[in-house]
């Protein structure tokens, strides 16, 4: 029996293909998803089937939702006047678990880079600009990561903007919580230290 | 908007159950599918569907495929006089892709484990008794893992076969090939030393 034989094959290949998986790991969710169909393997199918069906992408912000504008868009007791721009879903879901941000927001679809040949032109900048000028937002929070890419996308937004009458503010850099100085760069160490509060 | 209410929710909570999956892989990989979901998503949707239509057991040995018996068991060119016990499905897969063996299988589904509740009858054990004793089979090489389940398994297995007349063999011991002595444990040292070989 050749790999390419393989009665699940297919399945492996595709599962291998999937972000965090190899073929090995591969190999163990397809065997795993064998020896549980009704449980797991055909719930999965289904609701696979579904969530491609019904998932929608916002129009006015990016996210992902059941409707087209988000629950977070329409939400009137949201504060129309944050806009809270981030690089992808996940950076929107990673705030929200917080609970501490109560404005809306603005998806990019990524960060500008030049080793994934990621150009100004492949992120939603334009409908930024036009949100900014033309909506009711008066202060736009980059909460965008700290990386060499993330932070070149914050200067790309910030020129781009220049002209509109609007706050732009990023999120504050410093020591994590609950972070060990011992293990944290020197650079981190250094902004926490000119970022300095009195206490 | 609480987790619960996450319009990706019930697919990331199923995605998280899979094994080597965690909360934050589940999201990462719904996202990758959501961006993908004309050339990833539906299609992984319609394999695990297909799959879990057309994948049986083997009733001899219980290898998964889309035959029963399965293709190891009908092909005719392999050697049925040897019969190679593994614990799992992915074991007989690792053994099949070094293309060593010609023999056929037995697969277990398990090896015995008093933490995790796996006795005797759980196992496939008394169809290997009833083929070893009816069938053609004249030497079961067990391929059990080096761990204290797998050894107390085999033990079981030599101990039901005592009174069949069939060569009983074990895969050797020894050090991996690649493998460093320095990172080696202690047993293996032992063991190797004791199975040394002639050159």
């Amino acid at each position: 029996m050749k790999i390419s034989d393989h009665p699940l094959d297919h399945l492996i290949r595709q599962l291998a293909g999937l972000p965090g998986l190899g073929p090995r790991s591969a190999r163990r969710v397809a065997l795993h998803l064998i020896n549980r169909k009704d449980e797991v393997m055909l719930p999965l199918a289904r609701t696979l089937e579904a969530t491609a069906q019904t998932i929608k992408i916002c129009q006015t912000c990016g996210n992902l939702d059941h409707s087209d504008p988000c629950r977070i868009c329409t939400d009137h007791s949201r504060d129309q006047r944050l806009l809270c721009v981030v690089a992808t879903v996940a950076d929107l879901w990673a705030i929200e678990r917080t609970g501490s941000y109560r404005g809306v927001y603005h998806i990019l679809g990524g960060v500008l880079s030049a080793l994934d040949g990621i150009r100004p032109e492949d992120l939603r900048l334009p409908q930024l600009v036009a949100r900014t000028t033309g909506g009711q937002a008066q202060e736009i929070i980059l909460a965008l990561s700290a990386t060499v890419d993330g932070q070149a996308t914050a200067h790309v937004i910030m020129d781009l903007l220049r002209d509109v009458p609007v706050k732009i503010s990023r999120l504050a850099h410093g020591v994590p919580v609950g972070g060990e100085l011992d293990y944290l760069d020197d650079g981190t160490i250094m902004t926490a230290m000119k970022s300095r509060a009195a206490v």
